[in-house]
């Protein structure tokens, strides 16, 4: 994707000071000074970077007026990070617009269909009756397994793997190599010490504007199904369990985990590691921080938690101080039992 | 797959009420009430839905008598949950042999062989020497390196990849994504700081009905086999690390890890995101509860263990509660010894 | 690959005693005793195992002299372990290079070359503008994006996905499944509740000799890289966030998570299920143990962490100890209460 400077100064409606018929194929950090490249400089600390620099143009304040010489043209407008940004998204959807069309071979069953503006990479496999919305794009080595459902605008990455049954909203966006609606974690203890396999017949189901990680497993229900609410928003390596819901606009980090039939509320933030047992649930708006166990039902919204087993992010914090100084609390217990070993006895006795 | 609620009445052996010719192509909640579906009423608190309901059929108990009238069909049995339970394990049978065949394209190396009803999914790799039983099925994007070998009746699903030389037994499920037999995370530490690879020249054996969840990871031993015993379920993103052994009928959830050497014996449950060292020995029938630490060999079977780094599971439960409660402990101590230091002093002396 | 005894007696300077014709086709250990493998004795307490093995020969001291009848040939070195150790390294380069050429069908895009001695498994997709170095293995199934860079003698194991724009070094080793250059998880929190995307432009830097272990992710950067410096070595399921930096030599064990924008020094050892903050700096050769939270920079090298939130390791395991006795500790200090409250009061008073 090449531009030209003066087509992203009338892009960005900013002043143009400098050549304008270089050519950007890339958007980068001042520091890096990179040709091709368009920065901004926003912040006063990093303006010697610009002295240096080597990038096609960078996106300045109007009233900037620069010391020395400088290589790149200047495009002036009043808030460059804000400017800045706007290209960053424009990029961005041109790029994610920009694969379309069908590569050989991929593998298409019978009655299925892909709407207008579609992407099918080589190799990419959509099984029977599969129904796949507008401008989706499909990338090499997805696997979309019979009778899933596809809404507008989604992007599945190259490697992603939707089982059978599966539902996916619209604009949605899942990152390589997760898997959506594998076979949940049952099994019922036989007399002798074996597990027997609990069929898992249920589906997964992602509403609009879902964005999952890379390595990411969603398990289906065992009936019924697996929910991720709208706006819901996962990282890598997280693990979703059977029959597990997810509220809207709820944001889980890297590597943390939900056990099966726990229902998670509403612009939930959590962390990192975190682990969740099954069959509580979380209320709306509930923070969790990174690596905390979550073992009981979270009934009070706004609610924070910390801890191995964790409770209260505050109480936690106090306990985790004095938790350092074991070693000193300890040797104070010692020396007080002494002293008081060591009091005079009850002379009156 | 569909069928009339007559069939399905014939099968489970019920009384038949209602429309038998009625199509069913779905098991589900009595919750969802979803037609062409069937569903089971067992706990009496559910009864309302079956009002409401637009199921196709329901099994109910033999002496269940309607109070309102109600869509569904119902199917009259002695024990409605044990007659679903049957209906959803056919369900499921008819589910998991229903692909068969090969779809194209795909790869099949020189000299390896399938046995009947085999199912080989459209860009499924097969490579040199490898032995395949019956009826086992190869989803899409499945690679299987040379010398392998997979017993009758496995399903390996979608982008599972098995290394050269792994063993597969009879009735395994690997899910979508797993990895087996990986190069082993060995590396030789160099007098420059660098570090030197250790090749990794063993495999991998599954032995027969085990299960592996998606994405998860087994590493082949540096010489010799990591061992995965008959029955043993593994969830999903689970790491097993190199000449690892797991016992029979051992249950490992979610995001768990065991590093290199370590043997677990039969029988075990081990929960999520459980992390245990290498080259210890943990006995048969030992519990691990979610998140714990495990740094030395369990010897007595039936152990349960907790904690951060793990110990006695009542010890941990007692300790951690007073963990919690840390800052009053520590005041107390403030507070007697304030009482002390003000005691009167030895008027003796 | 198969040698005969004579030939891998010359290859490693033994003298050879027995029957130099017989094959060798793997390398095991003494006490499984196979057919076809060559093994070692270096530890006489093993010795045992040679007068009831099967292999085909056994690599021994000079001094060894059998006290029964045994089947092996024996190969006479000073030193058996380095011995075995270099047949080892052989093999495996051996194994390592004997992928070679095309298998069909593949994809290859417009304007990509590959060097000499390439291999391309079947069903390996590489996108548009993308240079591939010398004796490279693209196993199958394995994504390279549009503009990718590969060094000379990598392995890109399969299944693989490599996102545009990345850049990998020479001779580096990456394990199935292994994501490489993922969206960033940005969100920009917004009035409503929801979050909307903030585009992730940049890429992934693997500098030579770096491993990535199976089913491991890396995010791209936001702008510029997410750079793992040469010779670091990356386990399975491990989670590297957007814009982190990995220093030379460090290594990372399985499930260890770190955020966006750390930065990790060189000569680091980071245990398993370890999880790190964003935004921090950790020193050189710091040392931190498995499932240890870390959420402070560290500034002084050659640290030593450990704990729940890590601290100094030493005082870690002392507060540790503790720990587990706080019911004790607690006891104590009740008693002590209320031997102080059971005081005589001041009579003086």
């Amino acid at each position: 994707m090449e531009f030209s400077v003066k087509q992203i100064a009338d892009l960005i409606g900013g002043k143009l000071e400098g050549d304008g018929t270089r050519i950007v194929d890339n958007l980068g950090k001042i520091e890096e000074g990179k040709e091709r490249t368009i920065s901004f400089l926003s912040n006063p600390k990093y303006e010697h970077f610009i002295y240096t620099s080597n990038a096609a143009a960078i996106i300045v304040k109007n009233d900037f007026q620069a010391k020395k010489v400088i290589i790149p043209a200047l495009i002036k407008v009043e808030d460059p990070y804000s400017a800045f940004t706007r290209l960053l998204e424009e990029y961005h959807t041109i790029i994610s617009y920009a694969k379309t069309g069908v590569e050989e071979p991929s593998y298409l069953g019978e009655n299925s269909k892909t709407g207008e503006g579609v992407y099918r990479g080589a190799f990419s496999y959509i099984g029977k009756n599969v129904t796949i919305g507008k401008h989706v794009k499909i990338y090499p080595h997805v696997h979309i397994g019979d009778n899933v459902e596809i809404g507008d605008e989604s992007i599945i990455f190259q490697g992603v793997k939707i089982y059978a049954d599966c539902k996916i909203g619209s604009k949605c966006n899942i990152q390589a190599g997760a898997v959506i609606g594998s076979d949940g974690f049952g099994f019922a203890p036989q007399a002798d010490g074996s597990y027997k396999t609990i069929p898992q017949l249920g589906n997964v189901i992602l509403e609009d504007n879902v964005s999952i990680g890379a390595n990411t497993t969603i398990d289906c229900a065992t009936l019924g199904s697996t929910i991720i609410r709208k706006g819901a928003k996962l990282d890598n390596l997280v693990q979703i369990a059977h029959n597990v819901e997810i509220g809207e606009n709820t944001v889980i980090a890297s590597q943390a985990g939900v056990s099966g039939s726990t229902k998670i509320g509403k612009n939930c933030v959590i962390a990192g590691q975190v682990g969740i047992v099954g069959h509580i649930e979380i209320a709306d708006h509930t923070t969790i921080s990174a690596k905390t166990g979550i073992s009981k039902t979270v009934r009070k919204s706004h609610t924070i938690l910390s801890g191995y087993v964790g409770f209260e992010h505050k109480k936690f914090l106090r306990a985790n101080t004095i938790f350092k100084n074991l070693p000193e609390l300890s040797q104070k217990v010692d020396k007080l039992e002494e002293k008081i070993l060591n009091l005079p006895t009850d002379k009156n006795k």
